[in-house]
Order: structure tokens, then C-alpha cells, then sequence
């Protein structure tokens, strides 16, 4: 997952009013003076002599909140309880429950769910294994897992900081897929205990969603883990963007009007996203791919310390070009950036093809602002959530997990990720399709569905569904 | 966690019966004379030829649902299409369900719990680590964790069939207690890796809950865990056990008139329960305690392999007594049982103390039927639910981690476990108090209440608690 800034928030003021010497009045001048906009008001608690109200106040830029709390406590009879942010508060205590799905309501509840009558239900899995997809929450349950070594844009800041996150995604999971996922947060960044702790915990888990993981350990870690495991086992990070790009890329491609085996790709920033994706477009049929990052173009004549690199340079230029980002991108037709914040020039864009496609996905800042561009380029697309076309991998992990948890497939494999990609590019119509929506909106419910769809489809076909299909 | 056989099951018949040549009567009247209960019906689909039925049938004894099935295929017209079993319908997909405790409903909700505000309460968590205890699932989340190697009394069935134990106790948790609590089943029964997984995956969890591990690896396990982790870690087979056990007993010995310290005390089956017990035992004060296993009488004189036996030769039995069960039992005031079946004779209970205090915990089979001894015996407890005084783990491990979680402390000290007894044998009043009721039912609310009070207040006096008491 990669971040983006915020670009506002909300915050809440509590105040104790002395209404014998203030009123409402002067604070709510104070706090619009200081440029806040009170959006709701609560009263708390009010007597003959104060009263205490809580105050959702928006805020925009990197002062306000001091220089609103500073108005507010210059107004006299107005005291400053305290602040909060809505951000915060909605993090108290967590984000996740767990729930029993029925209540306990006498012995003989307790009897079934548990001592003596659960024996029996031990007893036909240790009989049977396979029972275990369908007599326990592993049917349903993801763990997401992640060290905490690369989280967000924020780096290695470890496994406690990283909970919010993955119990984000764990709602997430929920919310559009219906997956049950749990975060596990380890506290260890050496890759053979991460191997290690991850087989031991997972029976009770029906798939693994890494996360956040730092490359290039997340390289074998993943690799390992879907050798050792029979349950499927997904670097997101990876993976769902590789997914959602090549989706996003299929339609951009066909409103262009070029096929990807034709046309000329730039990938610049060749970390774990980076080859991840372009294994995605080898897989679909791309030939003419280049990779650039900090030698220059990666090209199977050099040799590079980085594995990545020269895995990279071994597997793509097929045309041998030499040089820089400037050499790769004269005539090619697709820009895909994994990399930083304005590396991409309008030069570079108008040495391009006609209508060019420029994925710029580099966080917060892309390779490249759109309006630098707008009237060159063909289609454009960001990570981020203030531009059209967003390359958001929460198009991606729900449904994916859910139709490999549906066909109980033991691994999550190329078929089903192309599927699922073409899944997510199919939800737009022809008739919708334009250069400002290439991509559906992460609250668009088809999204789901359709991704289950195919990929129970892909998993059967590929020969790795241990379940009959039922839509 | 130990079994008790079940006394009868439920069962669901779906029957198919073609209208024209049978009548549901017959299948009544089949059921019935196969000693089956028809305790519900439920029409599922009928048309003019054909209707099809859901039968719940309560049955009772080994061979009756082979009977039963036969006597239904018997009748002619009637379909048994199938069968299914009411404890096996509850597990199916797993009996807990993880929750957002808010609705992802738009992009601002969106921003907040995931990309890109989050990052901001991942920050706050990397400057003061001490607010994951706040800012995360943590704050109120256990781990139920088993290797499967000793489960229920079904032994070592492995962490898949250990699953829907440790469902049914994260159910129980959060019912009794609203402790979140997550099943760890970990495929491995290496005591380093476990320990180490453990470690690994502590971050998310604010305690940890050993269930179900083999003796006596599972002393090693908990003893490294509690020194090596900052949460508590709390083996429930030997503590759970401990703490209920105790608290039946200061009610016994109260209603027989007798102290702790006075009481002359047998335990016989030396494992990893029966060694907890003790030393619950002699932390409230028991002088005299004398043990029983296959070597005899504990005694410090002796020398023995199993290195519980030797701790216990070495820390009991004060007067150096000498033989097997009989001699120790001859002027004992209480008998405590966690070892087979059947072992305890009328003679030995004849040959204690007037009004004699016997414990039977065994499972399924308790040391000595109560019938045996009822004109002799003064207070008489099993582990089972049906005879009066059940010892059950359930009425300590949710308050007790109630009361951890909530106080934050970094261990359950001995403090806490007596503090948990207490609590639960105070819930008896003293008008209440007779030789059927010396401990409370696990559906009455007061246990968690008081034992959550009691617990943080013993964690506040014992100087562990890091958190201010909100009661």
C-alpha cells in the first residue's frame, strides 16, 4: 500500500463555556478567524454557570490547529478542555471486533460450541484434513501479514506502528468482500523467522495477504511461503497493483487504440511493484518493454548487484536500448512510473507516440502533474485520489481473496491475477469508456463481484479449484 | 481444557415423501419406534406430488441414528436425502466473524481508517510505542494459542482439528467478557518455535492465552513467554483450572469450618494442573499438601525424572509422609483429583476426616462417583455440568483477562490469580453458601463483574497495573 497526504481534517474542540461571562458567540468567531469551519456542534453537559459543547471543526494547511487553539484560549470564560481528531478517535480501541456468529445463551449452546460436543467436530477433521475449509474460519479468514519494514511512505517503522494499517485493510476485506482478515503484525524483520512464523500460524488461515514488507526480502519471502504453504499466499503490494495497473492499462490501451503486444512500454522505478507489473504484461503478451532506474535503461549486456535488475535486464529490452529514462521514452508509447515525484518532464512526454499513455504513479507526488501535460497526453492516471483514473489496489485484494477462498485454491496464480485484472478493466462499459474513467471507483460493487467471477472461472480452468463452483 | 462426554445429540433429518403413496405419519411413527424425539419440523418445499421436511430429532445412545436411518429407508414413499448434525451446522465456516466497528460508506471514511490519514496514527504509535495500546486492536485483543498437542481429552489431534476449541473459547471471551479474542492453532509442537512464533506474532495482542499444550513442554513455553513478552501469559489448563479449583475450595473449607492453613490436603495426578493447583495453594497459605502419582506419596527424599514430581517432593509434604493414595488419605481433610477415573474408593474417603472435602476433576470420568459417597462426603465437586459444584474454566479466564487487559498489566501475578478466585468465591453469599452450591454457574454475570474488579485492583496493590483504574 502507498500513501498519499492529507489534505484536510476534522478535529474536535472541547470547550467549557462560563456563561457568565462568555457566549457561544466569541469562540465561533475565534475558531473562523483562525480560518476552522464549525461543521457540528454537540452540547455536552450545561448548568446555570457553564457549559460544556464539542465542536467539529474542519481544518485545512499546517497551522490552523495551533493557531486556532491559541484564539480560543486568548477569548476569556472560554476554557480549552481538550482536542481531538476524528482520525484518532476512530482509531481508539482499534478498528476490528470479533464476533461470535451465534450467542451462548445456555448449557446447551456452551455444549455445542464448546466442551464436551466440540470434540466431535475435532475429531472428523483430525480424521479428515480437508475438513478443516469447512468446519472452521478458515473458509473465510485472511491473515494479513506484514513486519513492518515498509509501511506506507513512512518506511520501517515496525510492527506496532503498522497495526493501523493492516486492521484498515482488514476492514476493508470485510466491507467489500465479505473476507474475514486478521492483522498480524510481526515482531521480527529477519526473513527466515518471517517464513517460519507465518507457516506456523497458518491453519487457522484460508489464504495470506503480505504486506508492507521491504524488498527485496519480500521476494522470498513470498516465494518460499507459496512453495511451503497450500493456501494461497499474495504480496499486495506487488501483486494488487500489478493487477489494478494492468487493468487500468488494458483500457487505456483500447481507447487509444493500440494492443499490448505492440506497443512499446517504459517502466521506470524497478523495485518489487515495478517487476511485479511487468510480469503482469509479459504474462498478458507484452514485447516491448523497458525498465529504467538508477543505471539507466537495465539491459542483459550489464551485470547489476541489485537481483531485480538484472532478473529485469535478462527478461525485458528485447531491442537492446541503451541509455537513460530520455532514450527509452522516445517513441514508446506507454509511461509507467513506480518511482518519484517529478522524474517525468513534458519533454520527456512529447517524445512519445501520439496520445501517449503516462501511468504516474510515484507517491505522494506522481512522476509527473497531470496538468503539465493535459493537453498532450492520450490517457492519465496517478495513484492517488484527487485526479481521475486512480490505480487503487483496493479495486483488487477483496476479490481476489474471495474467489480463491471460493475455489479453495492453494495458490493465488498468474491465470487468476489476469483475470481478475481483466475483471476490474470489463466493469466499464464500451460506452462509458473515456480518457477520464478507465478505472471504476473503489465503491463501485460490480468491481467485487466480477473479480470473483472470473477468478473462480481462472482457477478452474487452470486446474488449481479444489471446489465445485457455485455463483 | 478437558472433555466431558456428550449424553445425546440433535440431529436434522431432511426427508423427501412422495404425497401420493405415504403420509409423514409413517416417518413419525418410524422415528418415534427408533427412540428418536421429534423436537421440531420445518416444511422446506411441497408441491401436489411431493414435500420435503427438516426433522430436528433429539436421540440418545450409541447406535440409535444408524437405526433411525434404517427404520426411515424402510418406509416406502419416504427419501432420507440427508443428515445432518446440529453442533456440525454450527461450525460450519467457523463460529467467529471479524467485524469493522464502523462502515467504510464514502472516501472520507475511506481516508481515515486506510491510506492516506492512517498514516498519521501510525506515527503517533512509532514516537510513543506505548500508545499501540490504545490505537490498535491491542487495547482489548487476546490470543488464544494451542499446538494441539493435548486437546480437550482427544490428545494430540494437531492445530487443525484444535481449531474449533480455540473458536469456541474466542466465543466464550467475547460473550462473557467482550474480550476480543483470535484462535492461534501453530503447526509446529517444537518448544522453541512456538515460543518463538509467539514473540513474533505478540504485537497485535494485549495478552496471551496457552491452551492445550502438552505437559511439560507447556511449563517451558509459559515460563519463557511470560519473561521474554510484556502482556500477560496465562496457560488457562494450568492457572484457569487453578484459580476456579481454589475458589471452590475457600467456600468448601468455609462451609466445613475449616482454614487453609490447617487443612490437611491430598492431590493426586501430579501434571501440569494438579502442580498449578498446589501452588495456588500454598500462595493462599496451605501448609499441608501432600502429592500422589505412580511413584507414591511425593517426597523430598525420593528422586524422580519427571521434574514436577522432584519441584513437588521438594515443596510439599512437610511431615515427610510415606506409602501410596491410602496412607495419605488417612486423616486428610481434602482430596483433590485431577487423574483418572475411578481411582478414589469409599474406603479412602472413610478413612479422612469427619465431613470430608473430596474434588474429583477427572474427565470424563470423575476419581469416585458422588453417588458412592454421598452419606459420608461434606462438600463434593466434578468437573461435569451434570452434577451440582462444576469446576469449569469458564468462570475465571474472560474476567481475569477483563481485568489484565483493563489495569494493562504486563503479566497475571500471582496476586491476580488469588484476587480471581476470591472474586469468584465471593459471588456465593453466605446465606447462598450450601454443599450443592460452593461455586457459581458460569451464566451468572456477578463473575465477571467481580472477578474484572478484583483482578484490577490486585494488579493496582501488586504495583503492575500501568494504566489509571476507571471502574
Amino acid at each position: 500500500m502507498e500513501m498519499k497526504m492529507a489534505d484536510g481534517k476534522t478535529i474536535i474542540l472541547r470547550l467549557e463555556i462560563d456563561t457568565q461571562f462568555a457566549q457561544f458567540g466569541l469562540a465561533a468567531t475565534a475558531i473562523e478567524n483562525a480560518k476552522g469551519d464549525i461543521v457540528a456542534i454537540d452540547v455536552i453537559q450545561t448548568d446555570r454557570n457553564k457549559s460544556i459543547r464539542d465542536l467539529t471543526v474542519k481544518i485545512t494547511g499546517p497551522d490552523v490547529e495551533e493557531r486556532l487553539t491559541a484564539a480560543l484560549e486568548a477569548v476569556p470564560g472560554i476554557r480549552l478542555l481538550h482536542t481531538s481528531d476524528r482520525t484518532f478517535l476512530l482509531h481508539l480501541g482499534g478498528k476490528i471486533t470479533i464476533q461470535p456468529k451465534t450467542p451462548i445463551q445456555n448449557r446447551d449452546d456452551l455444549s455445542r460450541v464448546y466442551t464436551p460436543d466440540v470434540a466431535r467436530v475435532c475429531q472428523a477433521i483430525h480424521k479428515d484434513p480437508s475438513k478443516a475449509h469447512t468446519l472452521t474460519i478458515k473458509r473465510n479468514t485472511v491473515a494479513v501479514v506484514s513486519d513492518g519494514s515498509a509501511v506506507l511512505g513512512l518506511g520501517n517503522i515496525g510492527p506496532h506502528a503498522a497495526m493501523p494499517v493492516m486492521e484498515g485493510k482488514a476492514m476493508l476485506f470485510k466491507q467489500f468482500a465479505d473476507v474475514d482478515a486478521f492483522p498480524i503484525c510481526l515482531d521480527t524483520q529477519n526473513t527466515e523467522e518471517v517464513i517460519a512464523a507465518v507457516k506456523h500460524l497458518a491453519p487457522a488461515f484460508g489464504g495470506i495477504n503480505l504486506e508492507d514488507i521491504a524488498a527485496p526480502r519480500c521476494f522470498e519471502i513470498e516465494s518460499r511461503l507459496r512453495k511451503e504453504l497450500d493456501i494461497p499466499v499474495f504480496h499486495d503490494d506487488q501483486h494488487g497493483t500489478a493487477v489494478v495497473l494492468y487493468a487500468g492499462l488494458l483500457n487505456a490501451l483500447k481507447l487509444t487504440g493500440r494492443t499490448l503486444s505492440e506497443a512499446r512500454i517504459v517502466v521506470c522505478g524497478i523495485g518489487a511493484a515495478g517487476t511485479a507489473c511487468t510480469k503482469m504484461l509479459l504474462a498478458g503478451g507484452a514485447k516491448y518493454v523497458v525498465g529504467v532506474d538508477r543505471p539507466g535503461i537495465l539491459c542483459c549486456d550489464d551485470q547489476y548487484d541489485n537481483s531485480m535488475w538484472q532478473w529485469y535486464g535478462e527478461n525485458t529490452n528485447p531491442t537492446g536500448l541503451r541509455g537513460g529514462l530520455k532514450e527509452a521514452l522516445e517513441g514508446a508509447d506507454v509511461f509507467i512510473g513506480v518511482s518519484a515525484g517529478g522524474l517525468l518532464t513534458r519533454e520527456h512526454v512529447m517524445s512519445m507516440t501520439k496520445d501517449p499513455i503516462v501511468f504516474a504513479m510515484a507517491n505522494p507526488e506522481p512522476e509527473i502533474r497531470p496538468e503539465l501535460i493535459e493537453d498532450i497526453v492520450g490517457v492519465f492516471a496517478t495513484g492517488r485520489s484527487d485526479y481521475p483514473n486512480q490505480i487503487n489496489n483496493v479495486l483488487c485484494f477483496p476479490g481476489i481473496f474471495r474467489g480463491a477462498l471460493d475455489s479453495r485454491a492453494p495458490v493465488i496464480n498468474e491465470a487468476m491475477k489476469l483475470a481478475a485484472a481483466e475483471a476490474i478493466a470489463s466493469v466499464i462499459g464500451e460506452d462509458e469508456l473515456n480518457r477520464m474513467y478507465i478505472i471504476p471507483s473503489v465503491f463501485n460493487t460490480k468491481v467485487v463481484e466480477e473479480v470473483r467471477r472470473r477468478v473462480i472461472l481462472a482457477a478452474q480452468q487452470s486446474g488449481v479449484s479444489r471446489r465445485q463452483l457455485r455463483e
